[in-house]
């Protein structure tokens, strides 16, 4: 597709002026779904899609669908999406660089006047973070019928706000049936990795092969208070158990090639001078491949059981979530590697840890994403930063994998 | 001193009967300091001295003295000691014993007509336990001048009660000079173990040799946040290394026949699926010498370092408060032992980590104390438990040092 006039600094210039709506005084951006800067993002969308000849519908979660009309009525839309939304202390690129990526393509197509079998739609996903109205990935969690309509419009943020109520505030409820995603014939998505590997391997597109399985638990320690005055002897001391068994989850991690984080824990009694007679700790345990997380769930029974027993405490522990290994679709994944190949880019294939649309959307239709690299794997943070060459180097590949997908005519 | 005629019988009953006040449904006793729960046990204390012609004085921060003559004016008088307060959720021998074993060997004395040449005191300290109004042991604190009598009185409990106006809203507030404590020949106190050592070893008596040094920390471990969901390879987790750190603070302490605990914890941003950047806990050491805790405090930096430098973390150590190795005195002390053994009951040396009234007139006159087994080491628990015997043996070997150092006539 070299005659596709993609222009990095187009997308990097319309990314800065989004940037600038909900824009921090640390360089970051504050555009939370659903408030009057999420609709001012919004309208900006929609002003840049008008020259392009787009025809706009919005669904009842407050999806936003452009459509760009193919040439074979047969053919199933071919979508590109990501978020607009930000967290509290977001940055400028984590959901603006897939949906602005989008644009840049679809502005590409029209000044290229390029025509394509498929339609191509361009979509913002309502509530991807998750951060104001819990939990994350909303909209298209409602699209693909993993939550209902009816519950998401329920849902009330910190202050007792309704998300319902502020979509209709702000004038993005519309009327199209939100479920119009499980026609899609493809989707593709654009977003920064949120971690450090490409960077640090000095790769500038991540082929994402698939989401891992995660499998959550909660774990209860209970050993016996003692007065930190009485000897080491006797005692049944509930953190060093934990301690121990907070190791342990590394360890596993590591052996079996995935992730294990424990990123909450409570003590009781809570006090300076008293043994711990009880503590509670969260554990997520991931891994690309389901059976290998299988192992690890094992493992870690295992492990906290023979800890547990070691220190004379008891450890209880309780599934608390798990998500399925969910494999993108390899058709369209082969798609986007051979386009990284065929333009040099330095890429690499690799599972994603993190849930995003594209995750949802992989359970109803066949999809794809693609990774761009950030500086230091910061993420969800004001200083999240990227290159525009990372931006244009995402962009084209998208591009190019959307056009193979939908077919020039 | 065979013929004194202590009653193990008596002492229970007194134990039993001033349990009353206070008691809690699960068999613990509620009596904290200054309610009027605390009046009622001093006017029953007050009550059963009376027949034994004992004199009594309140001071200015509300200790009770009983004195009983000697007959040597140039004798400074031999105290015993201890406290009537319990905590919220406290237990019927913490203080108590103490307290009724002195009543017992005044009784004992009286009912044989057993004169001294030194005057001899029972004394009741105000707010041992520290639970409503901290810190703890503010009444022989004052008393040898380790606190001030202004700023205990204007300490102020969760409500925002003020300990000067409800020690005088009680009753109890006299007008003697809290230092008269400075004038004791000697001071004995017979406190339960809180800790599971006597009973373990089928000993009924311990003799304390001296109160643990203590150095206490606070510890703050940064490292960086990161989502769960991505590798394990380049995490700085904070909580992993806090967790090796806490096993080094049992190791630190095994190796060197300490005490090490650490009681507190938190972490930030205490998210399910957020790899913790910064977690702080404290760190309580203990060890009877001075010298040996001196090494386990370098120790602690040695290794705390090492391990942050091995995770890539950073570690802060700061100092939060220290205690000296308070020696008690061995002259009495050997009396304490002597007692035990003459009475052939199976005791054993031994230091006390925990902090005592005793600890403090440790500092300002010759001083001794005396441990009784409690089940299980259980304390500070309304299912706190001795035997009558063991409340027995801890009361006559108390009598025998006091009449041995008071000298009957």
């Amino acid at each position: 597709m070299d005659n596709l006039p993609v222009s990095g600094q187009r997308l990097w210039d319309s990314l800065m002026e989004m940037a600038r709506i909900g824009a921090t005084a640390k360089g970051g951006c504050n555009r939370q779904t659903l408030t009057d800067l999420d609709s001012e993002g919004r309208h900006l969308l929609l002003r840049w899609c008008k020259p392009l000849g787009l025809s706009m519908t919005v669904d009842r979660v407050g999806n936003m669908v452009f459509r760009r009309a193919g040439t074979d009525p047969s053919r199933k839309p071919v979508a590109i999406g990501s978020h607009l939304d930000t967290q509290p202390t977001g940055g400028r690129f984590d959901g603006a660089l897939g949906v602005l990526a989008g644009l840049e393509t679809l502005r590409a197509m029209h000044e290229a006047g390029l025509r394509t079998r498929a339609p191509i739609v361009l979509v913002n996903w309502t509530n991807e973070e998750g951060a104001r109205f819990s939990p994350p990935m909303m909209g298209s969690g409602v699209a693909v019928g993993l939550f209902t309509e009816e519950e998401v419009l329920a849902k009330t943020d910190p202050t007792g706000a309704v998300f319902g109520r502020e979509l209709a505030r702000i004038g993005w409820q519309g009327e199209a049936d939100p479920a119009w995603a499980r026609n899609l014939g493809a989707y593709f998505e654009l977003h920064i990795e949120q971690g450090p590997l490409l960077e640090a391997e000095g790769a500038s597109v991540g082929v994402v092969t698939g989401a891992s399985a995660q499998a959550w638990f909660e774990v209860t320690v209970e050993g016996a208070e003692a007065h930190g005055g009485n000897g080491m002897a006797m005692r049944r001391d509930a953190l060093v158990a934990a301690s121990l068994m907070i190791a342990a989850v590394e360890g596993i991690a590591l052996e079996h090639g995935g992730n294990g984080t424990v990123g909450r824990l409570t003590l009781h009694p809570d006090s300076r001078n008293v043994v711990p007679g009880r503590v509670w700790f969260t554990v997520d345990l991931r891994h690309s491949s389901e059976t290998a997380l299988g192992r690890m769930v094992a493992a870690l029974r295992v492990r906290l059981g023979a800890i547990a027993a070691a220190r004379r405490v008891t450890a209880t522990v309780t599934p608390f979530w798990s998500f399925p290994e969910t494999p993108f679709d390899p058709t369209l994944t082969g798609r986007v590697r051979a386009a990284a190949r065929a333009r040099g880019y330095a890429h690499r294939d690799m599972p994603t840890g993190i849930g995003h649309d594209a995750v949802y959307l992989a359970r109803a239709v066949p999809s794809a994403l693609i990774f761009a690299p950030c500086h230091g794997g910061l993420s969800h943070n004001e200083a999240e930063s990227i290159t525009p060459e990372w931006a244009e180097a995402g962009c084209r590949v998208l591009a190019d994998a959307v056009l193979a997908t939908a077919e020039i005519v």
